[in-house]
C-alpha cells in the first residue's frame, strides 16, 4: 500500500448518494459482458458501455439509444461513476479520459499494481494517483468497488435489489461477495458495500468517515488488514465522533496471518495490541470470523444494541439447558432466578412433572402445548431482571411426522411466540438446531427472518457475541450521557 | 442420585448384544401407543405389549399371534428387555413381575423418583433397587433407555435403522434425541445410545465400561453432569484401559450450571479441576456443546484420529484465507510454506494473476477451472509436511445461475477433489458457507456425507476441535508404544 501522508484529512465522497449515470469501461465479450450485465440488472440511471471496437452487445444496445461508446469522453451527458476493467497498460489513459470527462468516482477492477509486490506495479500505482490528481476519486485498483442496491450498482449477479441500513468496508471482494449473499439469505440488506482493494486513493479511513456520516447507514461492518502510516490519527478521530455500532474483523493478527495479509493486499498489519486498545476505547465490536461479523450485525439489526447481563433460558431438554448456562456464565452472563411474582405466574402455566419451571426453564414435552409456551415466554420476558431469552428447539419439532399428535397450530403459535422479543424490546434468540428435516428448517428460518427474528443453529455462533454487544451498548450510553 | 458404594465394580451388560425379545409395559391409548409403535417400526425379535386391560391395539395384534398380555409373566417365551412407562405407583410391582419372569434389562421411563428432589422419591428409588436386587439391570428411572439400531430398539419415530460404530451415553433423553437426529442427517449412525436418567442401577461408569469393550463401538461420546461418590476410581480404571477415542461434555461446570444440573438430574457435579485433569491425563477430548461433540465424532468417523500441526488452506478469497490463518495460529496450528518441489508443481498448475500460489492458496476465479483445482489439491496433500487441508467455497458456486459460464462438470469434479483427503489419508475439510442457495447446499452436503467427507458452514465449528483431536491422537500413540 502506498503511503499517503494525508494524515488527518478525509476524501469526501458524499456525492455518491446522487449518482445518476455510470459507464462500464472495458466490456468483455469473452466474459459475456459480465460486469455490464450485472449493472444492467438493476441500475436506476443511464448506463453506458465503453469499448474501442465493440459496436453491438446483445440485449443491451438496440441502436436506438446509442449506449455503447468507444470512449467515455463521447458520452453526451455527464457520467458520475465508472467501473474500469481494462488491461493494466490501459488504465492510466482511461483515467485521463475520465478526468477530462469530469467523472467523479472510478472503481478499478484491474489488478497487478502495488498488490503484485513488484517495483513496476508500485510505480504504476503512483503514476495512476498522479494522473487522477485529486480530480477523480478512485476505489481500487484490485477491488470490486461499490455495491449500492438503492441505485442498482452491483458487480455480481443476483445481488439483492432491496436497500438496507448496513454499510460494509473491505479490501477483499471475495469477503464482500460472501457477506452480501449471506445477509441476503437472512433477509437483511446493505446500504453500501465498498471493496477498495489496494486503497490507493479511497482507503478504509475515508470510507469509514463516509459511512459514519451517511444517513442511509445505521450499522457499520469492516474487514481490515491494516492502514497506511499516518492514518491512525484520522481513524481515531472518526471513531471518537462516531455514534453508530461498528463491528470489525482485524485480519492478519497472528504472525503467519500478517505474512498472508502482506501477500494478499500488500498491507502491513501493524501491532495487534494497538488495534485492540483502540477498538476497546471506542466500543468497536471486534470479532474474528466473517460469520461472527454478520451474526453480530444480524442481532443488532433485529434488536438494536442491548444489555446482556441476565438472561433466561427456555429449553426442551434439561441437559441442553445446563450446557447453555455453562456457556453463558463463561461469557460473564448470569442466568438468575425469576422475580418472585414472575415465578409465581410461570408456575401457574407449568404442568409437566420431572422438569424445571425455574430459570433455566426445562419445558420438555410441554412444548407441544404451544399456547402455554407462548404465555410462559411472555411472562418470562416481562421480568424486569431479565435482559433477554434464549430458546432451543430442534428442527424436527416443525415436522409433523415426528409428533405424537398432528397439531396444525403448533408452528404459527411458536413463530408468534418467538416474536415476543420485539414486544418486550428484549432480544429473544432461538436456536433451531441443524438436525434432520433441513427443508423444514429452511421454511421456518425464512418465516422468522421475515419478522426480524434471528435464528442460529449452534450456541457457539452467538453466545460469545452477547458480552461484546453489551459492552459496546454501555460505552455508547456513557458517551450519550456525557454529551 | 443414590450413592452406590459399588466402587471399583462394573455391572456387566454384554448380554444386550443378544436381545431377542422385548416388551413395552404400559402401552397407552392416549399416547396413541407411542413407544410401542416406535419399537414396532423396526424391532427384529418378538415384541409384546403389556397392559392389564387393553385387549386390542390397531395394526399391532390381530388376534393370531397373541402379542398383547396383561402381565409380562404371561408371555410364553423369554423376555430379554422391557421398556416400562407406567404410573410411578406401579413401577415396583412391575419390577417384581420382571424379576420373576427373568427379564435381563428394564428401561424405566417413569419419572418422579430421586429426580423429584423429594424424600418420597428418594425412598421409592431405594425400594426399587432393593426389589431389583441385582437380578435385573435397570436403565433409569427418568430416562429413555436404549437405542440399538441393529436390533431395532428405538424409543422415538424415525430413528435411523442403519447401525453405525458410535456409542453415546447421556442422562438426558433430549440430548440423545438431538444427537441421533443430527448424526442421521450427516449419514453417520450410532451403535448404541443410552439415556440412563437417574442412573440408579446402571450409571455412566457401567455404560462407559460396556462401550469401551463393545466390539460394535469404535468411538464413544458422553454427556455427563456428575458421578456418585466412590465411582471415581472405577472411571479412572476404565479410561486407563480404554483405547477408543472418547469425547465428553461435562455439564454443570459453571456455578450456575451446577445448580441447574442439580435441578435437572439431582446430580452433584463435583470439582471442575478434577474432571479436567482426568480428561487430559487419559486423552479424553472435552468439548462444551453438543454441536462440537458431534462435529468431533464426525471428523474422527471420516478420517480417524489425526495429527494437526501443519495445515494447508485453499481459499477463493484472500481475505478469508487470512482469517483462517489467524484462527489456526490461535489454536497452535501452523500454515507453513509448501516443500520446494511441491511448490514448484503447484506453480505449474496456477495461472491466475493477483492471487497467491503459496500457502494459504488463494485461487480466486481459477476455482472455475475445476480440473486444475483437483490437481492443486492432490499435489498440496502429497506434501509430507502438510497434515491436512481446509477449503472454503460458498454455496453459490454450486448454483449455475451465479456463474459466468455454465460448466456442468464443475460440481462432480469439485466433489471428487474433496474426496482426495481419503486418498492421502489426511483430513480434507471443506467449509461450504451457509449463504444463499440453501437448497443447493443440502444437495452438496448430502453428496459429501455419502462419501464420508465432513462439511462445515463456519470455521468456528471445527477449528477449535483440531488441536484436541491431535492431542488425543498423540496420547493414544504414546500409549500404544508403551504397550
Amino acid at each position: 500500500m502506498i503511503n499517503k501522508h494525508r494524515n488527518n484529512r478525509y476524501n469526501d465522497i458524499s456525492f455518491i448518494n446522487q449518482i445518476k449515470s455510470m459507464a462500464v469501461i472495458g466490456v468483455s465479450r469473452s466474459r459475456n459482458f459480465f460486469f455490464l450485465r450485472n449493472h444492467q440488472e438493476n441500475f436506476k440511471g443511464n448506463l453506458y458501455a465503453i469499448h474501442p471496437n465493440i459496436k453491438k452487445i446483445p440485449n443491451f444496445d438496440d441502436g436506438t439509444k446509442g449506449k455503447i461508446f468507444s470512449s467515455v469522453k463521447d458520452v453526451p451527458e455527464d457520467v458520475d461513476f465508472v467501473f474500469i476493467a481494462v488491461p493494466r497498460s490501459k488504465v492510466i489513459d482511461i483515467i485521463d479520459d475520465c478526468v477530462e470527462k469530469g467523472v467523479k468516482l472510478a472503481s478499478i477492477f484491474t489488478a497487478e499494481f502495488s498488490d503484485s509486490g513488484t517495483e513496476e506495479g508500485e510505480t504504476l500505482e503512483k503514476k495512476l494517483m498522479a494522473h487522477a490528481n485529486n480530480k477523480i476519486r478512485i476505489l481500487g485498483p484490485n477491488g470490486m468497488g461499490l455495491y449500492y442496491p438503492k441505485l442498482g450498482i452491483a458487480w455480481r449477479p443476483n445481488f439483492p435489489h432491496k436497500p438496507g441500513n448496513i454499510g460494509f468496508i473491505a479490501q477483499s471482494g471475495g469477503i464482500c461477495n460472501l457477506s452480501i449473499y449471506t445477509l441476503a439469505e437472512m433477509e437483511i440488506s446493505f446500504s453500501k458495500v465498498f471493496s477498495f482493494g489496494n486503497g490507493t486513493d479511497l482507503d478504509f479511513v475515508d470510507l469509514l468517515y463516509f459511512l459514519s456520516n451517511d444517513p442511509e447507514t445505521d450499522i457499520i461492518l469492516g474487514y481490515i488488514e491494516g492502514i497506511s502510516k499516518g492514518r491512525g490519527v484520522a481513524l481515531q478521530q472518526i471513531l471518537k465522533e462516531n455514534d453508530k455500532p461498528i463491528i470489525i474483523i482485524k485480519g492478519g493478527k497472528s504472525k503467519q496471518g500478517s505474512i498472508a495479509a502482506k501477500t494478499h493486499t500488500g498491507t502491513l498489519t501493524g501491532e495487534t495490541k494497538i488495534w485492540e486498545t483502540l477498538f476497546k476505547q471506542y466500543g468497536v465490536i471486534e470479532v474474528d470470523t466473517i460469520e461472527k461479523l454478520l451474526n453480530t450485525a444480524r442481532l443488532i439489526e433485529c434488536y438494536g444494541m442491548f444489555q446482556a447481563q441476565n438472561f433466561a433460558i427456555l429449553s426442551i431438554s434439561g441437559g441442553y439447558g445446563v450446557i447453555l448456562v455453562d456457556l453463558l456464565e463463561k461469557q460473564g452472563i448470569n442466568v438468575p432466578s425469576f422475580s418472585r411474582d414472575i415465578q409465581k405466574k410461570i408456575n401457574e402455566k407449568f404442568f409437566t412433572s420431572g422438569t424445571s419451571s425455574s430459570n433455566p426453564l426445562d419445558v420438555s414435552s410441554q412444548i407441544y402445548d404451544s399456547d402455554s409456551i407462548y404465555d410462559i415466554i411472555n411472562i418470562a420476558l416481562s421480568d424486569k431482571n431479565i435482559d433477554g431469552l434464549i430458546i432451543d428447539l430442534p428442527t424436527w419439532y416443525f415436522n409433523m411426522e415426528y409428533h405424537l399428535t398432528k397439531d396444525e397450530s403448533f408452528e404459527p403459535t411458536i413463530i408468534k411466540a418467538f416474536g415476543l422479543g420485539h414486544k418486550h424490546h428484549k432480544p429473544l434468540i432461538p436456536i433451531i438446531q441443524r438436525v434432520n428435516c433441513p427443508e423444514d428448517r429452511i421454511r421456518i428460518t425464512r418465516k422468522l427472518y421475515e419478522q426480524k427474528i434471528p435464528v442460529f443453529g449452534d450456541p457457539s455462533e452467538f453466545i460469545p457475541l452477547l458480552p461484546k454487544i453489551s459492552y459496546a451498548y454501555h460505552k455508547k450510553n456513557k458517551k450519550k450521557k456525557r454529551n
